[in-house]
């Protein structure tokens, strides 16, 4: 079966599609900023589910992700849009003022406005296109493409929550709205640290933490055509794994290889480090200059970290 | 039950969306234009039938929808997204390069370049999220709002093909495709036209012709607070609904009430009628200053145009 990162790939090729690969696509604005443009979908039953969640939150999931987009790219978030596909019996129902009043307390943190949309009936599941649109200086956007060897690698807060918490709805643990269940139903995306590490010039290259680091390093490696090393012990596991029983193999596994935290990811100068202590960040590894080897260093063994994230295909 | 256009008046209203409801959204861009940008969903057995239609003309018809918007605004397209959430049967199928070989032969037409967009899985239904941006002359996009009585009233081309066409489909009459059948699903946007007619800065409001002329005039009406009188006679029926054995009555149902044309419907000071002889339009009809109410002047009767046109909700 074709991946979904092959089917872009090979499009990209037969058209010549150059704008086509990073978190945004970058656009000319004006003399001094470029535009970046985002879109992400979301459908019932594959990307959420509706009794694991509530419509406040969904809300609030369906433009952080699009925000964490634009961060990922160093930009300032302006504007959005929502397509809504809805069945009918939500229609009817209160969900969308609730949808909407959780997409709105957000967005009012970060100063973006709602200018526009579609809405459709849909036959039974509920789909909704979050497009958000911002800025960045211009020619300043931070590309996945442009990591270069020796540059260290940092990821922002800590990794494995949202996966976490995603185990517990799948394993219908919950009891109690917690932190796990809040970091997979309702992620704060790292839009303000995004724009201090831009004040000081410090990422290489960045992604945002959407499928998760396995797959969204591989992504950043791919792109700049180099490799990396991940030091195992480095990696800022959530605490709250621990708290909530998960063994530490499983932990590791989340952390790696879980998806939707909305951290930030990105390579900076060896010469930022000193910079970057007083950040929430954490420097995870190294990149190197053989192309696509990404490895995990833990304690004496050396492995191949294989992407093993989310996708859809 | 709260129909679709409530639903998005009761929410500007409530968050002072000030952008909201025209056919695209208006953004700052530089010192010489605008940014427009517009979204689009198309749902699969709600919006479109796979079996009716070939992928390619999907394709077509996904982008034309929101290109004819651009052209709604007087303003040049210039770029484009697109998120799909794609059941796996379709993935694992051709569906998806047909598809987009048809989106990128009408975006060739017209300049515009794929730079984004999503993809995710549906548990069974296809849906499509189009967004396109472009741009108009600084404070020229063309509004809704801004129509004034005694202005006259034009439509593009000719009306009611695209609902004809969908009438055949429905009634699986179909032998082989016809004029009336691609009107349905491959239309051609009206964005050539509208360029021209803003060379001239004619059109004082416009709308295009999705929902159907009655409910599209309404918008207008409604924007502008302000009536029309619409001239029966003089509505440009497709010839081809008289061919194909619609009589006169439902020819003009489905010119008044039919949707999906992606002709321009706008007004202009009468001073420019004699410029607009020469274009591929037709005086349907004026604006008055009776806000609300739209009369259709059928030699001696008249009656209320109610918008009958197609909603979702």
């Amino acid at each position: 079966m074709r991946r979904e990162f092959d089917l872009i790939n090979d499009f990209k090729k037969k058209y010549s599609l150059k704008s086509v690969g990073d978190d945004c696509a970058i656009l000319p604005k004006n003399a001094e900023y470029d535009m970046l443009v985002t879109a992400d979908m979301l459908v019932e039953d594959i990307d959420f589910r509706l009794k694991w969640t509530k419509p406040e939150y969904l809300g609030h999931k369906t433009l952080a992700v699009s925000l964490s987009d634009i961060a990922a790219m160093g930009g300032k978030s302006l504007w959005a849009m929502l397509s809504i596909a809805v069945p009918e019996a939500l229609w009817n129902s209160s969900f969308l003022d609730e949808f909407y009043e959780g997409w709105h307390n957000l967005a009012g943190k970060f100063g973006v406005d709602l200018v526009g949309g579609d809405i459709s009936r849909s036959p039974d599941k509920l789909v909704i296109d979050s497009i958000v649109g911002g800025e960045v200086l211009k020619d300043q956007a931070v590309l996945r493409s442009t990591a270069k060897p020796g540059d260290l690698i940092y990821v922002s807060g800590s990794l494995g929550g949202a996966a976490a918490g995603l185990s517990l709805l799948e394993d219908q643990k919950v009891k109690e709205v917690s932190e796990l269940i809040l970091r997979q139903l309702r992620p704060e995306p790292r839009n303000k640290l995004a724009l201090e590490l831009m004040v000081h010039k410090i990422p290489t290259a960045m992604i945002d933490l959407s499928d998760g680091l396995s797959s969204d390093l591989a992504h950043i490696c791919s792109a700049s055509a180099v490799g990396a090393k991940v030091l195992c012990m480095q990696i800022p596991i959530d605490v709250n794994l621990e708290i909530n029983g998960f063994d530490t193999k499983k932990s590791l596994d989340l952390a790696l290889n879980g998806g939707e935290d909305l951290e930030l990811l990105f390579t900076a100068d060896r010469s930022d480090a000193d910079k970057l202590a007083r950040f929430d960040v954490t420097m995870i590894g190294e990149i190197t200059d053989i192309a696509g080897k990404i490895e995990l260093i833990d304690d004496d063994a050396t492995s191949i970290l294989e992407p093993k994230g989310f996708r859809h295909f």
